[in-house]
């Protein structure tokens, strides 16, 4: 049965864009394996502790050498990858926080390249991904915010290029304007751009599914 | 008397290029002001928690009001900023770490970005600034990596364009060239470059002495 590894990293559980969209991906996945197994890491609710320079002096220890707090720190990288190899298929709901990934994101990439593993770009070559990455504002061509988007290019570089998936990227965008009076005139495109992201959620599910299956 | 505030990001005590570079700076600018005030914020050492769903609500309660709990959380923003309102310049020493910024330092934006005086762009408008960008490869143009320096424009932007600070950057380059075998070629490149930002550390820790005091 194929296999689906979620991470998820708004610091909200209700109210999130990012993980509604990532639900309406899980949805239609699950829909179609009842029985498959759906792993989730909640990098918003559960973050893992700050890189520290054990984590990286424990990198640069030979293999079963070092001390247990080096051993012990090599294992927690190591896991974090095994759960990415383990996966068919990979979903990531993460917000645009300040115009950057939010903090628990950078350290997961952080652990997991310390791993030898992905130390050789492309471990995870063609394996398919899809991100949602929800924004208050609008960062498209021409917008008076083009170029303050920081996290999308970044995360494309991280998990397309070095980590090899082969990324989708869904962008619910103006999502606070709902609540911030100088968006307000962005509500309608607001709702617009969430019900599209909603249904590229759906789609992508279904695409990937014919994939894994195929 | 000229007061001095000193962000460090490095994991590490010893062996930072960031905190070496930084050092120098601090030392010109002690030496014309034996009796000045250095504050000192270690991200490294000392991260702030990751922000949590508390303290963005609490950023949205109108002054004065909300629980115990999201004053705490607001005050925690505040103290964040009159740090760097009560500077007269502003030191960062702050290392590129798989591409981006340390995660402790996306942690501090986003605490200084609650608070409502950093709302509206260009709070510490025309406030002298250095940022020691340390990095173990080189991101320039025409490099194999050019582009993959995320940590920096997104600096410039917030550091910058949003708080107003006037930023010069120092970028000691190839740090990693004495340790990993495939830079091992860039090693005179790389204590070249180390020499160079020490001397503009110096240079300019000099130039902002003259700025202050003028």
């Amino acid at each position: 049965m194929a296999h689906l590894f979620r991470i998820d990293a708004s610091i909200r559980q209700d109210g999130s864009f990012s993980r509604s969209v990532a639900d309406t991906f899980r949805a239609t996945w699950t829909a179609a394996h009842p029985t498959g197994t759906v792993t989730v890491r909640d990098l918003g609710r559960d973050p893992l502790p700050y890189l520290t320079k054990v984590d990286f002096e424990a990198s640069q220890v030979p293999e079963g050498e070092g001390t247990l707090e080096q051993r012990a720190a090599v294992a927690r990288s190591a896991a974090l990858v095994d759960e990415l190899v383990a996966a068919d298929a990979i979903l990531l709901g993460i917000p645009l926080y300040n115009w950057g990934t939010p903090a628990a994101v950078k350290t997961w990439i952080d652990y997991l390249l310390l791993d030898p593993r992905t130390r050789q770009h492309g471990l995870l070559a063609g394996r398919p991904a899809v991100l949602v990455s929800a924004r208050g504002g609008s960062y498209r061509l021409g917008t008076p915010r083009e170029g303050w988007d920081y996290a999308e290019p970044y995360l494309r570089r991280i998990l397309g290029e070095v980590f090899g998936l082969d990324l989708r990227v869904i962008t619910p965008e103006l999502t606070l304007a709902e609540v911030n009076p100088a968006l307000a005139e962005f509500k309608e495109h607001a709702k617009a751009s969430l019900v599209e992201a909603h249904n590229q959620a759906d789609a992508a599910a279904r695409d990937l599914l014919r994939r894994v299956a195929a």
